[in-house]
């Protein structure tokens, strides 16, 4: 079944990978990205080498663009069915030497960017009575969480909550939720690269000449160590598209791709399983699976 | 031993329960809080009541009042040993009536103020050598998750994982970190009474007259039938006194309170365990307990 499916941050990581393997399988497929006829124009360039991907101007930070994107699908298809997050930027220093405006500005892309879009989204999700939202977490907020990535892996367990927390809100409404954690890859994604740096040198440099000198090299070392080299990124972008493929109603509330085995497939497992037990023991374990309606 | 401390947050909830607690045992406490002469007059007049409790004019929304707050606490004392991170601002309602502004206040004050106090206290713990970093959780985080929290888990969410960062970077400086977990308290605390509600009225209206019209009443009656109704916050703020006057490097990294037992321990005690076993696998284990300096 060819589904109307929009993906933010589809100019680089998993969200290009997962939008070209989505308009591969055949769906329609709303690229979306800031500046298409900027700096992205390459990549703009590239979705239109799939006949049924389309790039979308769509910044995350700007509920205006947002807006306008997705009311444009919307009126196009008279139909959407799956919102894909996973636009975030990510960061990369000891914490103190960021500054509280660069905390802020992770949040606002990484996390609020998700409300942004939820809000112009879901009127028409839970008028359909049928949906997915589809959430790029992160095995860093739960599994072995080392040095440096504080403020990143911040915005990625509040964005984590928050999804938990929609998935329980939106069922009723017939809308589905599959939160996809990848761990570190050290190969297509990048990282070190493209992260945000901390905007206060000073502070930067103390943490750099303190006892806590050698920490990125150790880490960097140990977790080059642990990781097979050849973990491919494509994987997580084909299990974005099966799980897109899976029935309504019996796709996983999560999936797990962590090439260094960094231990979040396990703590996320035993908190989805006290979330279940909650909401049992409160009456609401319906809330666990979308209502399939009509 | 007689500590200098700062408790942000400290004109209601934990904070205040924590402040009182600390003066009670001898420390030299700085009650922060905003507004002391104004809508705080009177939690300002009982923090007086204490010899060794002061007020302390601080707002964690803005870094010059932080600034000023914390120069003068050190400048006083030559001298800051624990910083207690317990200001918060708590939300009720569906996340998708939470407008991107509500959700990113949020997270200023629980999650960046953290960051501005941070940034104003750590230079003088690492000076030291020797400090304490306590930071009110929540066991929303990673528990049983009940709806309706959304915006408020994110940001606990977040500080929870900003908190676990920030411990590994700062254990080689000599600064501990004790992670404090509460669960959901029906007394004393009265979150629904100063929780802030959506400020998108329809959409809020849509999840009250729609398929999800009972949520709130549903999950609200079954935590009330779950939990104590007893259970007495004073607990959680004996338990930070107890941590505060532990020995240094053998306090706990995390303390649980869970008056209806909402899985958040045991989730957080394989997480733990995850970071501890990678730390100990890239090689720094050192790093999951602070440096005795000197």
């Amino acid at each position: 079944m060819r589904k109307i499916i929009v993906v933010t941050g589809a100019s680089n990581g998993f969200g290009r990978l997962a939008s070209n393997a989505l308009a591969r399988a055949g769906h329609t497929v709303y690229a979306s990205m800031r500046e298409t006829t900027g700096r992205n124009a390459s990549r703009a360039a590239e979705v239109k080498a799939f006949a049924s991907q389309h790039g979308a101007d769509l910044d995350v930070t700007s509920q205006e663009s947002v807006n306008a994107a997705i009311a444009e699908i919307i009126s196009r298809n008279n139909q959407l069915d799956v919102v894909v997050h996973s636009a975030d930027h990510t960061a990369y220093g000891p914490a103190e030497a960021f500054t509280p405006e660069q905390l802020a500005q992770l949040y606002d892309t990484n996390v609020v960017g998700t409300q942004r879009v939820n809000r112009a989204a879901l009127p028409q999700l839970r008028k359909q009575g049928q949906g997915l939202l589809v959430w790029v977490s992160s095995s860093g907020t739960r599994g072995g969480t080392p040095p440096y990535r504080g403020p990143y892996f911040a915005t990625k367990a509040a964005m984590d909550a928050l999804a938990v927390s929609y998935a329980g809100e939106l069922a009723r409404w017939g809308i589905e939720t599959t939160i996809i954690v990848p761990g570190s890859f050290t190969k297509g994604t990048n990282y070190c690269a493209h992260s945000g740096r901390p905007a206060d040198a000073v502070r930067a440099e103390e943490y750099a000449d303190g006892p806590t000198a050698d920490i990125s090299e150790i880490m960097l070392r140990g977790l080059a160590a642990l990781g097979p080299a050849n973990a491919d990124p494509q994987a997580v972008a084909d299990a974005i598209a099966e799980v897109i493929d899976t029935p309504f109603g019996s796709r996983p509330f999560r999936v797990h791709f962590e090439p260094s085995d960094d231990g979040a497939a396990i703590v996320n497992g035993v908190a989805d399983r006290a979330r279940a037990e909650l909401l049992q023991l409160i009456g609401l374990e319906d809330i666990l699976k979308p209502t399939i309606i009509g």
